[in-house]
Order: structure tokens, then C-alpha cells, then sequence
């Protein structure tokens, strides 16, 4: 829970505000009077009277009531401190940069249980420990810097890491990026990253909120908080760029020495941000690439315009593009017959637009004005504009971004000058510009956003026997037995071989008849069938029947036959995993081989809505022989669909599975059954 | 071939010389003045006697005897230009930066044609037209900025574009890399990238030349000549970083539009630089990065440090590192036991090595000294090194940069802080550092530099029946009958089942025998066999057979049927494609369905070491397959190698095979045959 006094206080207190700026408490004194806020400081400093021209009082029971306090003091006096504050002073804001808590043992951590009781008591905002701090249009209080001026239009940011948090921003800043807050959450005692996700979602307003959100996180410790608000703030327009790291073992290791994070799955990451339509990135570059792109128009459609005066850059943006799965289609020749004949001899205008080195800032202006309203198969123009050193190319950067705020369409602005346009880099953000120093990382930021999907339909599948199941699993755990799983699938609905048990041979006869040929009989009565040849497929006659239900019969320790109709076709399997807070992942793929050796697999998390099982199905690279290829039926996206949603409704119905697998299942057109099935529940109710 | 005189020229001729520093004449005037060069400086100018304090003469023909000349005069001077230059004034280097030739059509072609023609009659080198010149340590020939200082240690660079050569030289420098020299090839209407690279490799001195060539290529012309040097000069020990763009289709369309470039298979590209040792790259700003790793010194392992005093980008790195196939393994407490004792509490030296934020410079020594002399499992080092903003950190800059210039090992140094920690940045690059703003970037980078494998060995297998093929194939074109197909396969060497053509029952039935069921009976006669059901596969028995024959006879137009060994196992294809000037290209990969929809196949140009061989059957994903998977006799390498091997020698003997397709070979264990081959030759001979 986020307090509004953290956010827009009006008096807040330093305590340990120091005359030094390089020491923490000096300088987020120092950044709060530089900055916009507009209420009453005061200092906590049992030396002096003053520091920096704030008053300050020795002892924190000195204070005035004080809506937001900064605690810049050694670990072991941060309890007291805050019991002082939130229950004299009325504070309901604290941000406690000090580390040596949970990250230096069981020592700290209880310390930092402590200040989590004290505030949660009170109904006070604790940020931290072991943070940087927090921005807001209304105050900046972090002992970092840069410290940007924050406005409603720039993004918001939550970090997990503080030094994590400064490198992004510088990164960030250099592109003309802007922020609107700032939440380093560091240790996390109280408040995490999904509980400040939560306070931007339920306070958003389209109007005043920022659309554009980024994260960095180490550690995802309530993942359906993350995604419920991850979710709906995407689906109220705003858009979400995050980095999750320590997702390789050696940076799990890296992660939980860091930070204490938990090792989260890559997958169930994956998974998670890919149901919320968040924007997964790698690095703080990719972030800051993203985060600006996300800060252009929305691009409806994949059609890109290159505009350039210089070719390279354009073949390698242009590559970039395609690769990623976007268009630089060719323009028609009539479209821009007029335009070209106002460029240089030797311009192309067939994309990438290239309007040569000589070319002007208002022939550039003329091409971004046939882009926007004469080309209507354009979606969005990037252009590329740097200099060679010969001449001031300011004019040409005035005209991008004053092309940028009249267009509708997305201008993403490639300015590739580090050195020799560095004045007109700098005068282009000064002005409110975005630019993007290479092409090739704008590109795949583009792509990676345009393709990231919307969040998924949370529909949950309500099965009819959902009581009978609960019935059949009340009490159980571990491996379940063969009678229990085949009644599970079938109260689940889910197709499998038809079966019948025979003891005589006339009886094994009329199974065989009444299922149809062919038929596998197995042996029923010893653990090891396969071993002991008391397993015979694709018997296809009366006669065959006889002799093979004689032969099993023979085997010692068999009590009967089992006759099941021969399945046929194409293979697929269902998995399911219990990934801690995540639930339930739920994988597909072609089965038999091809997941071993290829490992295409689709996953996502339970529940799982038909829309989302369709992309799966498709997603995989496999889906081809799934589907049917050269001339062999495959299996209809339908029942593949319908399988894997029942698959996630009897989850709901059952959460205590923890793995289930169905590997393979074999169909065709309509018919998908369940050969094989193994289910595990978890070991708890023991 | 490239002239000394465009090296290490004593006298230098500017035609077009100008007083006008943003007009290409003045100031390439202009850098040459300022920078290295010792001799004598004339301009050509009509108007002026002198400019910018140089002797200007009124014509060519008035000048003194001239090493190099730089053209910046209209396109249609040129060639009259350059034919007093030769002609008269011994003028052995020619740059030439006028637009307006062969990217403006046929007319401009000529002109072109006219230049080459007459500086390869006077064995003089031309460089361009359309590009922006030559710095070398002796003169600064470029009309361009940045003109950084040229150092024997820096590194070479070869562009096909002019702007991106400036691009990327801004981006280079920006992280301290240096440049030894700079060749901007232009149109290449005599000398090309090829060429440059040719005389890098015959003049490549150990002490005095570059180690380090970037390459922008936009077209490979002369694809032979790029491998035998780019290959030749690796060998030697100067590492080779390339973009080659244009590959894609829309991108493709661009660099013709661009640079008039060709389109080259972006699958033989990616063959001749493995083949070559180059280290492919897709962006400016992954060529720097890439350009400043190969400047540190080579890694000999893969295990990494890395060195932190924030966790964030640690993690981030160390994910990075390990999904790209590096290592940043535990340290085990016994190594690092007195170093965690002179760490502030709560450091880490786990790896990576965290000490925290406020570890100071001398702390950093010490875990790099560790690194470097205790540490034998570590081959190197990377060491993020940022500031939040509260105090200097150039003394710790100060201490990598000395600890880069003592140790073995290589240190990478990441420094991320561009807003906070600019001056100690740029003070640690005028001292000679490279640097590196982003840590998943240089991961990337350490990656694929440690990855590219060393050029392959050129070993052509010579077959003994070479002189029987070529008279086969001599006088022959386009699809190869069965027979010569079949004959063919049979003097390479390459294994095929038993065939044997018959007409009589009887006939069949002995065939049958001595080849040993089961056997494949196929109409011969036919067209479209198996439309016709022209094709029984798996005949098992004598009555069978019988069956099979006369029901094959009875197929109109039949002439006899020819039995065949049924062939059994894993099924694996061989492919060949000829790439125009890049020669051969050979395809391996699983058989069937596998590569029609996972597409995974491995390429590589002819001719084919063993080696080259066995690493693309090991990079097929599918390889476990081919090796045998669950209890499945698989096919053994050396049958694979050896009948991919034995395809290489038939294209070195009959090069004018155009596409062949052994698909499938089956086998298992020590066999492995071609069960159905297509020959097609050119179209030439016709």
C-alpha cells in the first residue's frame, strides 16, 4: 500500500541530514532543495542547528509531525527511529536508504521485520531498506543523481536494485527519455515492486498518469499480484517494458547473493510477462531502447518507411527490421513521383527513402510529409540523420522534431553523430526530442514491441464435474493409480482409448468386436508387462485375439487381459508443472521424439483461455506436422484446444496436481486420445 | 594492389582544393594540415593562388610531380584529371571523393571504367569514386570528421559506405578505441574491399601491423579472394570483425539501391566467414564493441570474473555470459578466503565479486591482483565500475586502467555511468582505455568473439577416379540421366543400395536373391512411376516377387522393372548448391520431415575438411538422432564425414555441377546409402 504522503508529502525530515554531500544523508538533502518540492524540511542531526540552510532538530522526538521521513542512519537505530515517527509523528512515508539488513543476515532481517510491523501498524508506506529512494513530480528524495525533472508525460520506473536504477536512468536520459517517478524498492521489508505496480494501477488516470512503464526486478515474489495489475494497467493503455534477471544458474547464484532473490523459473518468467503483455528485456540498453519507443505514437501496422541520407545505416536498419518480422515495403513509383522529383539527382524514393549526404532539412520535411499523408500503407518512418562533420545539421534535427509533434504516425528519430552532431543531439532532447544513437537496436526494440501480445483473456474453464473430482482427489497425494487417472480424465473429459478388462476368451472377443479391430492387449496383474512379452499390439483378427489372450494368460501371476482400441496418427503431448507462486505451467508440443531432441515447446500458465492455447498451437515450430504434412491427416486445431483448456479447468478443480503428463496423445481430425498419463499430487495432505 | 604511394605518400595534390571547410576540397585541405603528414601539399584551383596557406596551381598539368591525388571535382573531370595525373606526373595513389558515377546510371559506369582503366595501366591504386578517402599514420586524406589519431596499434578498418564508415569510426572512439588506418573504398571502381584485405594480409608485419580489422561490406565481389586473405591474415594473429548487410530481401533491395551491391546468400556469407575465422557482426554498434574486445588481449578460456560494486548489472552480465555459452563460476572460500578480509562486510567473492558500493580503489586492486595471480580457473576479468553520484570514482578508473597494462588476463572494463562519471570516462580513454557503457553488449560480444571458430583447414579430397568423372561429365548439361547419375555416385565412392534391371521373371527372382530381402521393385520405362503405382516397396518373398513383376509388366509402357536393395535406419540428406562466385555450397542435416519444417541443416562452402565436416553434423540440433536415440542404432560420424567429404571431391572435379540432392541416405552403424540422388550440371555447356 502506497500512501498518498509518500507520493505528494508536505513536511518531510532527513534524519541524519549531514552537510556533506557525498554522504548519503547530504545529499538527498541536497536533491530535495535543488528539486520541485514546495513543502517544509527539516533536518535530524544531534551536532548542529543547521545543515544547508535546513533547521534541524537533535533528536527525532524533536520533529514537527512529519509526513515523510528519510532514514540515513546506521541499521541497528532505524526501528526505534520510525516507532518515534509513526507513532508520534504522524508519518505515514519512510524511506530508509541504510543497508546492512537482510542482506547481511538473520540479524538484519529481523531488524527489518521490525520496521515492516511498525509500519504496517500505522498504515505508513515503508520504501526499502538499502535503496536509493523515490521521485515524484512533487519531491525528490534520492541520494543519487542524475536527477531529471519529472513530469506527468515521462515514465515511471520501479527498480529493484538502486545502483541498477541510476545506470538505467543515465542510459535514459541520454536518449532524451523522461521519468515521471521513480520507486527503488531495495530490500523490499514492506513494499516490492508489485505492491508499487499495484498503487499505478489502481490510481491510474488516463489523463494525468504515465503511459509508459519500466521495471527492473530481480525477484518476482507475488506473481499473481504482478500479474493482475501488470495486466489491467496494460489493458487501461498503459505499456510495460521489464528486465528480469538472474535467470541463468550462475545469475540466479549472482541474483540471490545480490538481492536474495528467489530463483524463479526463465520459463514461468516468460510465461508470466507474456500473460500480462509486458515487454520482456535483457539489458538496461534494451530498456531504455524499448522504454523510448514506448514513448512514440502506438504503430498499427508493420510498414515502415526508412528515411535517410546515408545508406549504410538504412541497409542495416532495414535488414534489422525484416528479420524481426516488420516490412520496409517498396513504394509505388506513382505515389512519389512528385516527391522525387523535388530531391537530388541519384535520391531513391523506393524505401529506404534516401535523399543523399547533400540532401536538405526541407527536402527531408517534404519525405515526412508524403509518408504521413499521401502513403497510406505506411504505419510508422524512421529516419536516420547524422553528419559526416562537414555542416551544422541542427536545421534537419528541428525539422524531425517538429515533424514529430505533428504526425500521427511514429517518427523515430536515428541521430548516429556521437561526436560530430553532439551539440544537435543535445539542442534535439533539450527541445523534448527522443533519439536512438544506433539503428539496429531501435529496430529490434520495435519489433519486440509490436510483437509482444495483448494480455491474455483470463477465462477460467468451470468443469461440470468439478465435485466429482474433488471427491476423487480429497485425502490423496503423490503418484495417482491407473483406476484413479483414467476416472480423473474422464471426469475431466478428456478422450482416451476405449478398454475393457476380459478374463475369458469369449469375452475378450467380444471387447475386441465391440471396440474394433485393432486392438493391443495387455496383461493385468504384474508390474513389469512389458518385460514379460505381456504386451501385444495391433492384434487385427478373431484368430490373433484367441491366440494372444491364450499367451498372455500363460504368463505367470496373470490375472486377466486388458483390450484397448489401438490409437493412430500424430503425436502430441499436454505437461503440466507446479512452479511455486507462479501455479501451474502448462506446456504443449508434438510428442514422441521431437521434444527431446528439439525442444519446441510451447508453455504458458494456467488458466489457460482458448485464445491463448490457439497461439501455442501455433507458436510451435512444429506446428506443421501437427497440423498435417505431404498428405497425412493431422489433428484439428479444435481438439488440441478444447484438451488443453479442460487440461486447465481440472487444474482449477484440482490446484494440489503438481505434475501431470499426457505424452503422448494420438488423433487425428477430431480425435485427440490420451495414451499415456502419468499425475502426481503434491505430497502435503500425507 | 595498393600502392605505396597512397600509404606513405611524400607529395599530395588536392584537385579542387578549397578555402571552404564544409565543401569536401577545403576540408580535406584541412585534416591533411592538421594531421600527421610531413610533405609537400599543392592545391589545384582555377581561381586562387593559394589556399588555406597552401601554393594552389590553375590546372593538373601545372602541378609538380605528385605521389597521391584527391579528386573533389565533378565526375566528368575526373578521368581527364586522372590521365595528366598517370600520364604526367607519376601519380601512383588516386582518391577520388566525386559523386555521380556508376550509382547514377550507365553514363557514370563508364566514366568509372575510364579511371580504372587508366590507374590500372600506370599501376597506380584508385580508391573510390563516391567515398570519403584514406588515413593512414602518415596522412589524414578524409574530408570527413572525426580524424582521430592513427597508431600502428590501432585498429585496421575497411568501409564500403562512406557516412558509415564515419558513423562507426564515432561510435569506435566514443569507447576508446584507435585506428591504425581507414580505407574508404567507394564505388571500388578499382580497388575493393578484397583488395584492401589483400594487401593487409601479403604487408602484414607481427610487430608493426594492426591485430585488429573491421570490416563494413555492403557486397562481396570476389568471394575467393576475401577467404584466402581474410583466412591467410587470421592465421597470422590479426583477429576480423565484418558486418555484411544488405542480406535480407527488403534489405537487399536497399544496398542495390545503395551501393549497386549484389545480393549475396546471407547462408554463403555466413560460411565464408566461418570458413575464414571472421567474426560476423549486424550492427555499428556490435562491430565497435566487438572491434574493442578483439583489442584486449585473447581470452584462453572461458571462465569469467566479474567484478562489481553493484549487484544489478552483475546479475544482468553474469546471465548474459552464461547463456552465451561462458562461465562465471563459483570461487571456491579456500582462494578468496584473505581477499574477503580485506573487503568491507557484506562483500561477496563468490563471483561475481561485489564490493558494494562503497569499496573503495584500493579494494578493486586487490580482487583484481586475486584474480589475476591466485585465481588459475579465471582466463579473465570484467569489472563494472559506475557512481551513483555522491563521489569521484576516477581513482578507481585509474586503478583498472594500471591493472589493464599489468596483467595477462583481460579486464573489461564496464563503465556505465555516462551522466555521473563523465570525465573520469573520458579521462580514462585519453589515457588509452577502452571502455564499455553497457555490460550485456560486451557479453554478447565476449561470446561470439570466443565462439567463431579458427579458420577451417583447406584440405581437397583428390579422388582417384577424377579423370573417369570428368569424362563423364565432359560435354554434358543440365539434369544427369539415372544411369550417368548412378555411375557417378558409384566413382565418387558414395555408396548406393544394389540395383539390378530386369526383364523375366526369372530374372527377378535371382536379382532378388543375390541382393537379400527385403527388396524395392520399381516399373522402368515410366515417367511418373509412382502416380502409375509403378513402385512396391518391402517385397519380401519369392511369391512376392512373382506377384510384384507381373503386375509392374502389366503397366503400359513397361520395359522392365528394376529391383533394388531395400535400404533401413536414420535417414540423413546431403545437398549442394552452387552461389555464384562463392562456389559450392554443401547442405547436411536430418532427412524426411525434420528439415522441411525445423529447418535444421548446416552449410558450408566447398571444398570440405574433415574437421569443417564433423563440426556441422555436431551443430545440427538434430545430431542426437543421427547418433542414435533411445536404443535406436544410430549412423556413425565417420561415414557421414567421409561421404560428405567424398561430395566436396566430385564438385572439385566436375565444378560445373550446379545442384545436387542425396535425399535420403539411410544407414545406420558403418553404412550409410544413397537412396535417392539429383544431379543437375549448368546450363553452359549446352
Amino acid at each position: 500500500m502506497i500512501t498518498p504522503q509518500l507520493i505528494e508529502p508536505r513536511t518531510i525530515a532527513v534524519i541524519g541530514a549531514s552537510q556533506d554531500v557525498t554522504k548519503p544523508g547530504g545529499k538527498v538533502l541536497h536533491n530535495i532543495l535543488a528539486g520541485s518540492f514546495g513543502g517544509r524540511v527539516v533536518g535530524v542531526n544531534p551536532k548542529v542547528s543547521s545543515v544547508q540552510g535546513v533547521e534541524c532538530v537533535p533528536d527525532v522526538k524533536d520533529l514537527p509531525q512529519v509526513d515523510l521521513a528519510i532514514l540515513a542512519i546506521p541499521a541497528r537505530f532505524c526501528p526505534p527511529t520510525i516507532e518515534v515517527l509513526v507513532k508520534e509523528k504522524g508519518t505515514k512515508g519512510i524511506i530508509v536508504f541504510s543497508a546492512g539488513f537482510s542482506e547481511m543476515g538473520a540479524e538484519g532481517k529481523a531488524l527489518e521485520k521490525q520496521m515492516a510491523d511498525l509500519a504496517n501498524e500505522a498504515g505508513a508506506t515503508l520504501i526499502g531498506p538499502n535503496c536509493i529512494g523515490v521521485m515524484t513530480p512533487y519531491h525528490q528524495s534520492v541520494f543519487t543523481t542524475p536527477v531529471p525533472v519529472l513530469t506527468h508525460k515521462g515514465c515511471d520506473f520501479i527498480s529493484g536494485s538502486g545502483a541498477t536504477a541510476v545506470f538505467i536512468m543515465e542510459s535514459a536520459l541520454s536518449k532524451g527519455l523522461s521519468f515521471s517517478s521513480v520507486y527503488s524498492v531495495g530490500n523490499a521489508a514492506q513494499t516490492g515492486v508489485e505492491d508499487v505496480l499495484e498503487h499505478l494501477d489502481v490510481t491510474f488516470d488516463p489523463a494525468m498518469s504515465s503511459h509508459t512503464l519500466l521495471l527492473y526486478i530481480e525477484s518476482i515474489s507475488k506473481p499473481a499480484r504482478f500479474l493482475k495489475h501488470a495486466r489491467s494497467l496494460v489493458q487501461k493503455g498503459c505499456r510495460i517494458a521489464a528486465i528480469k534477471s538472474g535467470t541463468s544458474s550462475d545469475g540466479g547464484r549472482a541474483a540471490a547473493s545480490h538481492t536474495g532473490a528467489m530463483l524463479n523459473s526463465n520459463v514461468a518468467v516468460d510465461a508470466l510477462f507474456r500473460k500480462a503483455g509486458v515487454v520482456r528485456c535483457y539489458s538496461r540498453e534494451e530498456l531504455a531502447t524499448v522504454g523510448a519507443v514506448l514513448q512514440h505514437p502506438v504503430l498499427t501496422g508493420k510498414n515502415m518507411a526508412v528515411i535517410t541520407h546515408a545508406g549504410g545505416p538504412a541497409v542495416m536498419l532495414t535488414d534489422a527490421l525484416s528479420n524481426g518480422g516488420m516490412s520496409v515495403p517498396p513504394i509505388p513509383e506513382d505515389k512519389t513521383r512528385t516527391l522525387l522529383s523535388e530531391l537530388f539527382d541519384g535520391s531513391s524514393v523506393a524505401n529506404p527513402i534516401d535523399i543523399l549526404a547533400t540532401g536538405t532539412a526541407e527536402q527531408l520535411s517534404k519525405v515526412i510529409d508524403t509518408c504521413e499523408k499521401d502513403l497510406d500503407m505506411i504505419d510508422g518512418m524512421v529516419v536516420i540523420f547524422g553528419s559526416p562533420g562537414l555542416f551544422d545539421v541542427s536545421d534537419a534535427y528541428d525539422v524531425i522534431r517538429e515533424q514529430q509533434k505533428k504526425c500521427k504516425k511514429p517518427i523515430y528519430a536515428v541521430l548516429p553523430s556521437v561526436i560530430n552532431a553532439k551539440a544537435g543531439m543535445e539542442s534535439f532532447i533539450a527541445q523534448g526530442g527522443i533519439l536512438f544513437e544506433e539503428e539496429v537496436a531501435l529496430a529490434q526494440a520495435i519489433c519486440k514491441v509490436y510483437q509482444t501480445p495483448e494480455p491474455a483473456a483470463i477465462e477460467e474453464m468451470a468443469l461440470p464435474q468439478a465435485a466429482e473430482i474433488r471427491n476423487l482427489i480429497n485425502g490423496k497425494s503423490g503418484m495417482l493409480g491407473t483406476a484413479d487417472m483414467l476416472r480423473l480424465l474422464d471426469l475431466t473429459g478428456i478422450t482416451r482409448p476405449q478398454e475393457r478388462l476380459v478374463t475369458t476368451e469369449s469375452d475378450a472377443l467380444e471387447a475386441a468386436k465391440s471396440i474394433g479391430y485393432p486392438i493391443a492387449m495387455k496383461v493385468v496383474g504384474l508390474a513389469h508387462k512389458s518385460d514379460a512379452g505381456g504386451v501385444i499390439l495391433n492384434v487385427q483378427t478373431d484368430a490373433a485375439v484367441q491366440e494372444s489372450f491364450a499367451q498372455l494368460m500363460r504368463i505367470p501371476g496373470a490375472e486377466g487381459v486388458q483390450v484397448s482400441q489401438m490409437e493412430s496418427g500424430v503425436e502430441v503431448l499436454i505437461g503440466v508443472k507446479k512452479e511455486g507462486e507462479f501455479g501451474h505451467l502448462i506446456t504443449c508440443g508434438l510428442g514422441g521424439i521431437f521434444v527431446e531432441v528439439m525442444k519446441d515447446i510451447q508453455c504458458t500458465l494456467a488458466p489457460l483461455s482458448r485464445e491463448e492455447a490457439l497461439k501455442m498451437i501455433h507458436s510451435l515450430k512444429s506446428y506443421p506436422i501437427i497440423r498435417g504434412i505431404r498428405g497425412k491427416q493431422g489433428i484439428n486445431d479444435e481438439v488440441i484446444v478444447d484438451t488443453l483448456c479442460k487440461v486447465s479447468g481440472l487444474l482449477a478443480a484440482a490446484p494440489e496436481i503438481e505434475e501431470m503428463d499426457i505424452n503422448p496423445l494420438m488423433g487425428r481430425g477430431d480425435r485427440l486420445s490420451a495414451v499415456d498419463v502419468v499425475i502426481r499430487l503434491s505430497d502435503e495432505q500425507k
